[in-house]
């Protein structure tokens, strides 16, 4: 219906933000993406663009010829442009590159240089920077020059004459200063500059225990290269903690939501043959007493409760790990206290249930040696899952390996097979 | 040793920032904490309490007497302290009230009137306003009156001679203006403000969305009551990643990762309880086919790999959805699309790793008949675990329920009991 297109065509274009229509294009299934995307104007394409994921970003550039592509993108600032570029083809940056001017094109390969997820890749070269023994009155007067400051500019940044960092000047501070007296009495020396090479984790955590709206970047040296600022960060502490929730569950931390089937599909399709290889690993344990569950049927009733505390008990120890190393609260200096701290938990939670296990069994099958069985199996499964719990997560990052992705698959297999050993071996013991 | 810890407090009390020694302090078991906390100087504690977690401030506020606590917490921000107080008991709130100037105690009573997890609660009275009709000039010698601008000051606010909202000034828009022309020339009123009851989750996602450093906090009839600060915002969303996460594994979402044991062995022991009775559903329905397990032991053997495989995928369904949940991008008008998604990719990977699974089956305990009975079971539970998957959490939020919290809890259930169901069951027909 042409009226209705129409109106969401207009409202695409004026009534909404370009972040709202990104959200509404993220919001949505694959076709009425496509659909709402064409409706964009050229000249909001750009600003839509920054506010859509990686992936999305790179479906619709690919789409574009390179005149259509540097015409949307030209006004972007370099972070959000290096971004983008990062996930295209090199003939298409290069062209990017040559559109631009000495300048932005100076800027933007030095943006590019460093790793995406690095405080240069972060960076944003819009800097304003001021000389530390000019006064007051002339820095207000060479603002009053620009015809607009860059958005989240808090700080003016004092450099020498070779570029080096000196510090900073809050515009707070600027506004409130004696017009009369010189920069050098009022910037901040005492500040937080942040390395070109720092991973954007950890320029994260500065940020936040810091409470920075922007902060200086530098190079070697202490040369001044660009600034962050809290809206770029903002996205990496979404990222970052979104990456253990997802990746907990064997899912990409920049799944889409809305990923067409086959792509999900295919996605899934490794999680669960990596699961499968645990699931067979405990039913070959099982399969070692196939003759004592013969015997006792019941043993078949009760196996998987054994297993599934030590599931449960052991993920609650893996999820808390994960947080804590997240948050940078977890190192091995404080990993004993962990450790005992998880084993007495496992050790009085192991007994409690253990009673409550063992009396609801010998009542359902009138036979006190299953109680007392299966106490003794949950009893050992819930300190093996205190302990894996708790040392794989260190052992995991030790090796390089991701605890999010990896732990909770390595914990299952553990607590699946400590359980099912344990609960049939002392059966086949008890029942000989 | 004496020197060691002259050094230490040295460093506590010079050296590192208030956030620094507040992250000191919540990576350190609990001893260790209260020596550390105990060698803060009075006049930093104010800045360390802000920075510490609400159970670690509540601990260490408690053992404070009505003096110490006014005159640690006189110089914090509004905000700051009304969070800290709202985990208070209300003597103590009265007595730090009536210790306090009659525009600061109004100021804090404002902020307590809302709730803590709203705008209202979040927001700070720290404002600078102006009058729309004085010059640029005015205001930037109104600006100098101040010995200081508070933090996160980004715009001033222009109201009305009753305090009613107008627009922002920002301060980037000020610097740049001519002195001569009016606020009224320059301000910008089309611009987000935020109702004092809007729920925090959505605050943060309008600042995360709009890029927002700091935003006006409007009462009814758009009376100005103050503003709330991307530095605030960032813990919200802090807090809200963490929520999924830790919710899944029946965490507090603000559990600390150094909790004494008797106090971290009783939170778990509730969620071991909870995870115990869906243990027991699944061995009723085990129980319910004894009869067939006995004459096919196989059957024991093989029956965890149906469960398991369904509980894999279950949760990823899951997981994705409660993402999109917290993302504000998956609703009713989108559920039929991401429901059919989800099933077909069910089916998909269902018939990919029944194949699998059956041929495995049958290679291990040479029959053709369990085969052919597990990849059924497979299939159906696969089926099974895509549609609650996706259905539970707009079920459970429909309901009032938090889906993080109870969606993996029931998930399991359902995809035990079906698959234990459909291959037992499916069993107990074909070896009859």
């Amino acid at each position: 219906n042409s009226g209705e297109l129409q109106q969401v065509r207009r409202m695409m274009n004026g009534g909404l933000k370009p972040a709202d229509v990104a959200h509404l294009i993220e919001s949505s299934p694959p076709k009425i993406r496509t659909l709402l995307w064409n409706m964009v104007d050229q000249d909001n394409e750009g600003e839509v663009l920054q506010y859509l994921s990686f992936d999305l970003q790179e479906s619709f550039l690919r789409e574009m010829n390179a005149e259509e592509l540097i015409a949307a993108v030209e006004h972007l600032d370099i972070d959000d442009l290096a971004d983008m570029l990062q996930h295209l083809p090199s003939t298409i940056i290069s062209e990017v590159l040559r559109s631009m001017d000495q300048q932005d094109r100076e800027r933007l390969e030095q943006v590019l240089s460093y790793p995406e997820d690095s405080a240069g890749g972060l960076m944003n070269t819009d800097t304003i920077t001021v000389r530390a023994d000019i006064s007051i009155d002339t820095a207000l007067r060479y603002l009053r020059w620009h015809s607009e400051i860059p958005a989240m500019t808090d700080s003016l940044f004092v450099v020498s004459r070779k570029d080096v960092f000196i510090g900073i000047l809050p515009l707070t501070r600027l506004l409130v200063s004696d017009p009369n007296i010189s920069i050098r009495e009022v910037m901040i020396t005492d500040t937080i500059t942040i390395p070109a090479t720092m991973p954007d984790t950890d320029v994260a955590k500065l940020f936040e225990r810091h409470d920075l709206v922007s902060a200086p970047v530098v190079g070697d040296d202490n040369v001044l290269l660009g600034r962050i600022t809290i809206d770029d960060v903002v996205d990496v502490i979404r990222e970052e903690s979104d990456h253990s929730l997802m990746s907990m569950a064997g899912l990409d931390d920049d799944a889409d939501t809305f990923s067409p089937t086959l792509k999900t599909a295919r996605r899934r399709a490794v999680w669960l043959g990596i699961n499968l290889i645990t699931a067979f690993i405990a039913s070959a344990v099982i399969g070692m007493f196939e003759a004592t569950i013969q015997k006792v049927v019941a043993l078949a009733v009760l196996m998987p409760i054994v297993a599934s505390m030590g599931g449960i008990a052991g993920s609650q120890t893996l999820t808390l790990m994960i947080r804590g190393q997240a948050l940078g609260q977890v190192e091995r200096s404080n990993m004993g206290w962990l450790l005992n701290r998880e084993l007495l938990v496992g050790l009085l939670n192991g007994v409690l249930w253990a009673v409550v296990i063992a009396c609801l069994a010998m009542l359902w099958f009138k036979d006190i040696t299953i109680g007392i069985i299966i106490a003794s199996a949950i009893m050992i499964n819930l300190i093996a899952a205190a302990l894996s719990g708790t040392m794989l997560p260190l052992l995991l990052k030790a090796w390089g390996i991701d605890p999010a992705l990896a732990g909770s698959v390595i914990l299952t297999t553990i607590t699946d097979v400590v359980g099912f050993m344990s609960f049939l071996g002392l059966a086949t013991i008890f029942y000989a």
